[in-house]
């Protein structure tokens, strides 16, 4: 393989971002969304904020409130024996998650080279309905004439489902709700119609039995969808028989849409793998990864806020390479360069 | 509370029932939707079949090939040690559900007084694709124009989606695929559009976080679903704190749209309550029933294959009396007609 980190990397880090408001710091700031608009490449960063902690032997839990119209800050004795907060990225009790220690939203970054970004510093979506009020994540870019849609996770009490926005400057957005109920993630449009209807790729998470898969659903409008089918699942064994999911916006390519995803075995280490999808009929999977393009190595993908964790959300297709956005470690930005035929090459 | 509980209960019995081959035999009929249908009733039961075991100390599982084009039949010895069969319905594998050991298809029973019942000698609807491996369930049946829609539920190893299927005979029926995409379960459409657009009611299952609680979602067409919103969620406590979801199709009243909807508490109890939803805006929930209208209590309901449950997939509204069409014991069929304003007096 052939993949070639940026020498900048990691190219936004958590420091380098301004905390939406001042008793709150900045965790992380990755998993980002890419474009390309007005001739820059447009980052739409999930920014990872929590509550700057003010007193020892607490654990603060920032939300909103029951209305979804202000951010809260909850304060728990640590000791406290009704919760368990073991994992200190949430708050469990009886092994079920009840409150996250952290509030995502979603924050513009700009830059002429793809590699340089200036930051801004007030977000660009910020969670603000009941059904965000644990934070909204992990947004994928999809251009469709001149209007850009937006998919993120959206965070609750309720479960994670899709919301879906969209913008033509990056400065107003527009929400649209909740285009698939929970427990769904990593939702991606495809950038163009197929035989008159648009498509997405998703990935539910059942409860009763099944398991975390990739599925597609079609639209007439972008904002319904039906005839969900079941696309790929997890591997028998190997990096994606754990957990997988769609990554970057498909990319039409004379192969098949080219769709990178992620995938992690058992340890929950997340390495990044590709599939192709029929042009004409994207439910076809016409070939997959039997080993990912690329995998947690280097010291900003190994160690961080979650280490050993390389996870995209977007890539732009520049000549015969791919430029890949992604996040590492669940806490900075990163990009690589991939030569096309290195990503065919794990196909089969 | 006046429920008044049809003489003839229950109106069907697994025996009223003819097996589809002879290897089968019939576990129950129940969880029936109801329609009107030149001036008949109509039925569309869920009948669950498992195949006649032949040889002691065997579990048969029965279930669509990978394909899903034909039924198959696996056998494994109960004492192999590799799999967990201590529910009967089920086998499980580290306490997660990997197979069935019934499989259900939907069947048509006619009635000219609605107590009385012909059924059909052969399926209406039977597993006939992957995604209904595991069997379809629960069927619900909205009546819109001269069409009956008919959502149910799709089991297979990829979890349990939202089915959709129409006819205007019941006799030919044509699918629609999956509507949602699991894990989702009692689904049932409005039976005409309020304000330009037509709506659902589902009961999404979350897994990282959440519960299962009811939704409500919007569409132009009846195919593609969006604009997903919660709806109304576990109660602290009592009767539906611990499961939930939609009942029978939304009937129009004075006071609002009438849901008669399901809850179990911890001990899995199924009861039967009611809410009202508002008739502009039915993501608006108006009042809804603190204690149930119907719980658990003729023998046929406290007694058979899954013990204490009434759970009703339709109703029909006659003069100022529900009846109301239910499945008892997840075995049979039974029928009670309760007066509306008994219902309104649980609501609050």
């Amino acid at each position: 393989m052939n993949v070639i980190r940026c020498a900048q990397n990691p190219v936004i880090r958590a420091e380098d971002v301004k905390p939406s408001r001042p008793d709150f710091k900045v965790l992380g700031a990755f998993n980002a969304g890419v474009a390309k608009y007005e001739g820059e490449t447009i980052l739409l960063l999930r920014v990872a904020e929590a509550p700057v902690l003010d007193r020892p032997g607490e654990v603060l839990v920032p939300r909103l409130n029951e209305a979804g119209t202000e951010v809260i800050v909850e304060r728990y004795e640590e000791t406290d024996p009704r919760y368990d907060f073991t994992d200190s990225r949430f708050v469990a009790v009886d092994g079920q998650v009840i409150m996250l220690t952290s509030l995502s939203h979603l924050r513009v970054a700009r830059s002429k080279d793809g590699v340089h970004f200036d930051i801004d510093p007030q977000p660009a979506l910020f969670p603000e309905n009941a059904l965000e009020a644990w934070g909204i994540e992990d947004p994928r870019i999809t251009q469709i004439g001149d209007t850009y849609y937006i998919t993120y996770s959206s965070a609750s009490i309720r479960g994670v489902g899709a919301g879906l926005a969209e913008t033509k400057d990056f400065v107003t957005f527009k929400r649209h709700g909740l285009m698939l109920a929970p427990e769904n993630k990593d939702v991606m449009l495809f950038p163009e119609k197929i035989d008159g209807k648009y498509y997405t790729l998703h990935r539910p998470v059942p409860k009763s039995f099944g398991a975390p898969e990739m599925w597609i659903a079609e639209s007439p409008d972008l904002l319904h969808w039906g005839n969900h089918r079941f696309l790929m699942g997890l591997s028998e064994q190997g990096w994606d028989s754990g957990r997988m999911g769609g990554g970057a916006v498909p990319i039409r390519t004379e192969r098949g849409w080219l769709v990178l995803y992620h995938g992690a075995d058992a340890k929950h280490r997340y390495c990044m793998g590709a599939a192709l999808l029929d042009l004409e009929d994207p439910g076809k999977v016409i070939a997959r990864s039997t080993r990912p393009f690329m995998e947690p190595e280097a010291d900003y993908e190994v160690n961080g806020f979650f280490g050993g964790v390389v996870f995209s959300c977007g890539a732009l297709l520049i000549g015969d390479t791919v430029r890949m956005y992604y996040g590492a470690a669940d806490e900075v930005m990163a990009v690589a360069d991939i030569p096309l035929d290195d990503i065919f090459s794990t196909l089969s």
